[in-house]
């Protein structure tokens, strides 16, 4: 098995590598360089046609592709703890709360780093507008993750998930390209602090 | 069991009901009008506080959101046929297909309709020029599709599963919004008519 990735921060690589240390699992890296773009160059996209990393290529040749995709496979072949869910209800539940951070929270932080940063001006025709109503955005999205999360220790309640390592790898990301997380949002952060103590 | 829904032509909506049929599996249901905005209404929210249809009520109360996590779990529990896949591997590339045409294609038909479609003038400051910008990245996902559907009958190879239900209805409502796939996209125009046999 060979789990091809890139450098911190960029965060789907920073999501399986925090699922691997949960999991308490050592994988073999191959690292590819994104300012370089070699995750466009002919041998990535031989492997992954999306070139993108990460991916992963298992010893037969087929690759698992798309940061959740490759997650949810080595939970399942090695199931403890398990970060899924247990159960169908639990697995459904987990499933839900990483698509709501992936397409609430998820979607704003992304447009913001496309149409309204410094580093990727030179990749992308940005639309300084679209970027602006993106912050904007991802400000009501993490209102409602803090009024989701009032009362919970983690998005699936008691649980501890990949969806918690999903929404912090947003969360963290954002507030790196300057989208913060007021302070007022008191449940939010107690959940962030809670979820890095798990994590360390 | 509730499953709370939306008419057509609603992807997602849409998308519970070629995999309910898919799987024959009838379910009760009741409606709400997208249009009367009855989907932020307080019983709506008190249940799914993302203000969102389909979700699924089960009988003890807890609500599965979200249209693949509501699949995904009604698959779990009746396992034949199934459409996420029958092992880890399948799980994972299954999960693969579905990110591929919801993160691919998904946002660019969804931006086009957000930013560029008279629908959701009324309801959105639109910004044209993403709208427009979003319409020309949906082509360049559309051929990607049809690079990959040469020579294989569904996106997962020679099975059939959630991820050709997904990419389904992100294609059709896109055409419906006038992003038009190109005839010469041969592979694509043979996938899809051969997934509208399959759920004929």
């Amino acid at each position: 098995m060979m789990l091809w990735m890139a450098a911190d921060p960029a965060p789907n690589p920073r999501r399986v590598r925090l699922f691997l240390k949960a999991k308490g699992l050592v994988l073999p890296e191959t690292s590819v360089s994104l300012f370089a773009r070699e995750h466009k160059s002919a041998t990535v996209l031989a492997k992954n046609p999306r070139g993108q990393v990460p991916f992963l290529e298992l010893d037969d040749g087929r690759v698992i592709a798309e940061t959740i995709s490759i997650c949810r496979y080595l939970d399942d072949i090695h199931p403890e703890p398990p970060l899924f869910g247990s159960d169908a209800f639990e697995r459904a539940e987990t499933d839900m709360w990483i698509r709501r951070a992936e397409t609430f929270l998820g979607p704003q932080v992304s447009m913001a780093w496309q149409h309204d940063h410094p580093m990727t001006a030179r990749l992308i025709k940005q639309i300084p507008e679209m970027g602006r109503a993106a912050r904007a955005q991802a400000q009501v999205a993490l209102a409602w993750f803090d009024e989701q999360l009032r009362g919970r220790a983690f998005l699936a309640g008691d649980r501890f998930s990949m969806a918690d390592i999903t929404l912090l790898t947003i969360f963290d990301f954002g507030d790196w390209i300057d989208i913060k997380a007021p302070t007022e949002l008191a449940a939010l952060h107690g959940w962030h602090a809670r979820v890095m103590a798990r994590l360390a």
